[in-house]
């Protein structure tokens, strides 16, 4: 493997060790220091690879994005069925499924989410690629003919990010499980 | 005004600057210290009225009921009218409205939901309180005679969760406002 390719993993490997330290210890705990202590690399390697903390938090978003994106056979395997309801509530719940499971990447979105209401760099990145993310999956259901225009799409968007900040916390006991809760507001929001 | 009086102002006056600095610089923020410097009180006189971090906790939580309680009058007003879906979206747009324009309290909130996620203190304080706000909703539509029942309060908890989330960080443009969404979201989720 050459030096490009290893640079490229290292650099991978710090940014997932800063979405460790922001799940764990929020967004005031990022720092250099601590996320070359998550990585395990020597002090003065993250700053290397990102020189200030708006670098960081770029490079932060960038494998956020990266790691949130689906396998490529999950969106293939299901274009061969027809584009109804049932088909766009499989997606969701396989965004909420990859939500779960990798509970780091979405508590650290959480917290990149509160910090861009104290920081307008953190704002500028993240808004960029949320309003990207938005306009995607607006596009991927006007192209693929799936139920749910911007509207629907906005609303989904509102009732997920509610129901796994509740879900990856501390939840209370409201009667429905996470998936009785999206089969709710597919019933619902898609009438 | 006697000493209690006194006492349970400056009470409620550290509590408030807890709840701005939560909001202000994250949960990681939160100490003895930052709460005196923002309430301008000598050091030591939170570590006072709050011994421990979960003392504080606690007292934050209680606060921040405090403050989103509504008016008696926004209740008493309502309170003639026909129980019904208009009625119903009334009070959720008067909770909206009170979240807006009181961001602190609700950036507060959102910074201890992902702090109960890290501490099982703050998971009790905090989901105690949220469990019991979330049965006195659903006790108030039965008591009242309001459309919407246990499924669907839990629905409008997790819709409005999320549509506060972007409304008061780093809003992206979904093409609808926050009393837009509300409407959406109260024409789907009372079907």
């Amino acid at each position: 493997m050459g030096g490009m390719a290893r640079n490229e993993e290292r650099r991978t490997a710090l940014a997932d060790a800063g979405i460790r330290v922001l799940a764990e210890e929020g967004a005031r705990g990022l720092t250099h220091r601590a996320v070359d202590a998550a990585a395990g690399t020597p002090r003065g390697t993250a700053s290397n690879y990102f020189p200030t903390r708006d670098d960081l938090i770029s490079a932060l978003v960038g494998r956020i994005g990266e790691r949130l994106t689906p396998e490529p056979e999950a969106v293939s395997s299901r274009s061969a069925r027809p584009p109804d309801r049932e088909l766009f509530a499989d997606y969701l719940r396989d965004v909420v499924r990859r939500l779960g499971i990798d509970p780091h990447v979405s508590l650290a979105l959480f917290e990149l989410r509160l910090e861009a209401g104290r920081r307008p760099a953190v704002a500028k990145a993240l808004g960029a690629w949320r309003q990207g993310a938005f306009r995607e999956d607006v596009a991927f259901n006007e192209d693929s003919g799936l139920p749910g225009g911007q509207t629907e799409i906005a609303l989904f968007h509102y009732a997920i990010d509610g129901l796994m900040l509740d879900h990856l916390t501390a939840p209370i006991d409201t009667g429905l499980s996470v998936d009785a809760a999206i089969d709710e507001f597919v019933d619902r929001i898609l009438r």
